[in-house]
């Protein structure tokens, strides 16, 4: 345990609830308590358990009791819809002992949301403007299940609805700041940065004299499809937290030269967008095995619209030839999973969505398709500007782990094109 | 509660406790529940919560007081191991108020296990053949950390290691024919109905009178981005729960009158591809607001190179027109969020790329491009065939929901035209 946490001297004692009978079956899992958790850490908090309970009221407000006695901040998760089976709410009141009563300003925000929409509120939705005596409701503007934060005998219950989105912006936008208030703001600074494209072990080998330098120092390295993401810690004040950051980012910086795209909560995507505006570019795609993907994630990014024109996904040999221009000679002697083909369908992508740039994919995703010569998981992707090349990669895993590393190879390639230029 | 259980005529309550810190940080997650839940409910058990702590033998003591009082079986995993912070042994002496004792025989086989490898045993490793006065040493093949059979006041405690190929084995060697001896056995068979492009609130106002008739078998709503699933559990031999669910299934199929568009596994883009393929029909998209998403959810289907022919990301304006034919007058007249543009998108990517049935997308993703007459969240999405239609759409939520979710309702739209066909 590092040394933390302004005010009390230690660590806040978190626990996490997650709500559902849903979590409780075989195939779901409660992440929520992940994200929180990395959230709660650069808070000076500290989650010492977190535990699934179904929907039944009881059962809930039994879990609430046992955590309230473990530790000052409970963070529970889903239960807040409006269906017979969210309970949260009940068990909440059974566990404090207040009244539930309707919130008319609620209701009335609630009835405006559905309003706006342009569809009147289905009766069973007026359940989700009662509010616990005692209780402040925490309004939620991605959804209509209010959130409720609740202060007894110095242990915190903070309640956010189950579904992600709803329940990150909730927490940064509504949580966040109450615990700041109440407990001062974090002595532990995290740093993510991110590195696309290279394998955990690969990268894991390069920065292992980093890891020498700093022991003592806590790093994790955190790997999904495409992507490594290199999680730092640094305790202090926000100056010297900051210091140690950034000298342990430029020693990681020469350990993988030009491969960290971004920090924190930085997209790929994003990055790239932020390059081809910055620039003034355009940019296009033109896929085949990664069949909507790359243009997917570029699209991600809102104000996208200003810098990507247009996509296509040319999945027939004679659609990449129709469309793209790939000339019927390189499908039939070089094959469509080829360095030639990838280079004419990024060319031909450049050219007819009249762009500065374009991007291409053409690969065996599998799991049928491959042969002797090109196995599954043999894939060539693009990038044209100025000139155009192409790079083969041998993604490892499934389809939908090749589809999505050969999509983060791509937008990594454009990145390096954008950055040469 | 559902009747079940042969012998006791209830499921027997079962509480899961993972054992380890690193279970609380932020990357790593307790999978091994997900396998031992599977693995219960065969055996007529039913998790009724399940919890992580950390590796502090007081905290664990406390979950396991607290998980005896909710459950009649208390599986635990992890902590056995022979280091100093493995401390499962501890706990459950703590929580029962026996003592650990040295078992020679235990001893003997531990080192039996490293005098194999040709190795001595380090003297850390004694500590696992310290075994809890009253309790049974589950005899580990896979590995060192023995396991521990414990009963008390009619609840069983279970402990297993946290490593997955180790716990496994064990629970189907040692556990699993103790809980049978116990309890007998009684299946449980599960049922997930799927609907899309439905609200949670809308599908469960509709099926509330199925609820009603059925009350008493637990259901689970269960709502992601765009799409529903119903949850069905029954219990009893093969045939009666396969009776039971068919009934259940009737029923909702006539609250939900051609609405419920797969179970369990399946997903909307395989279902629509396989009906695709059935018909031998092949398909085309012309995306704007979804950015790539429909053909990209369309090609994640292992051979849907078999009917998927390409598709269009038409961001830009001038891509419309000059790619699909979309004609300026419309865009000028109508805008490119409009029914008029959404069919002739479809219209246009049926025919130029000579498919039997195209989908289209056309809407305001935001945050930003927002107007009073069309806010953020319209869109328009359409299907061309043999005719052409088209749907306004008003999702709720942030720019990722209101993309998934006008995904998911052109999919559905998708199915819709291909079963009246």
């Amino acid at each position: 345990m590092e040394p933390a946490f302004r005010g009390s001297g230690s660590l806040v004692r978190a626990a996490i609830l997650a709500v559902g009978s849903e979590l409780l079956g075989s195939s779901r899992i409660d992440t929520n308590s992940l994200w929180l958790t990395a959230r709660l850490e650069t808070l000076g908090g500290e989650v010492v358990r977190k535990a699934c309970v179904g929907d039944d009221a009881g059962a809930i407000a039994e879990e609430l009791r046992h955590a309230a006695r473990q530790a000052a901040l409970v963070l529970v998760t889903g239960g807040l819809g409006p269906t017979a089976d969210d309970r949260t709410r009940e068990a909440l009141a059974e566990f404090s002992g207040g009244r539930l009563a309707l919130d008319t300003a609620l209701l009335s925000s609630l009835r405006d949301r559905f309003a706006r929409r342009g569809i009147p509120m289905p009766p069973i939705n007026e359940k989700q403007a009662l509010v616990l005596e005692g209780s402040e409701p925490l309004v939620n503007p991605r959804g209509s299940a209010p959130g409720i934060w609740f202060e007894r005998d110095g242990v915190v219950v903070a309640c956010l609805p189950g579904v992600p989105s709803e329940m990150k912006g909730m927490f940064d936008e509504l949580v966040s700041p109450r615990l700041e208030a109440r407990h001062g703001s974090a002595p532990r600074r995290r740093r993510i940065l991110k590195i696309a494209a290279m394998g955990e072990s690969a990268v894991e080998e390069r920065v292992g004299p980093v890891y020498e330098k700093w022991k003592g120092h806590g790093f994790t390295i955190l790997a999904s499809i495409g992507e490594v993401q290199l999680h730092l810690l640094a305790t202090g004040t926000e100056a010297e937290a900051t210091a140690i950051l950034d000298a342990q980012t430029a020693d990681f910086e020469r350990a993988l030269p030009g491969r960290i795209f971004g920090r924190d909560d930085e997209t790929l995507e994003a990055v790239v967008g932020e390059m081809l505006r910055t620039g003034g570019a355009t940019v296009a795609t033109a896929e085949s095995c990664t069949g909507g993907l790359i243009a997917q994630r570029l699209t991600d990014v809102p104000g996208s619209s200003d810098y990507f024109r247009g996509g296509l996904v040319a999945y027939a040999n004679d659609v990449k030839a129709a469309w793209l221009g790939v000339r019927e000679t390189t499908l039939g002697a070089k094959g469509a999973v080829s360095e030639e083909t990838a280079l004419e369908m990024a060319e031909g992508a450049r050219t007819r969505f009249r762009c500065d740039y374009a991007v291409s994919s053409t690969g065996v995703a599998g799991p049928g398709g491959g042969t002797p010569e090109k196995p599954v998981g043999t894939v060539w992707i693009a990038v044209a500007g100025k000139g155009a090349r192409a790079r083969l990669l041998r993604p490892p895993g499934d389809r939908a782990m090749i589809r999505g590393w050969t999509c983060a190879a791509a937008l990594e390639m454009l990145r390096e094109t954008l950055k040469d230029n």
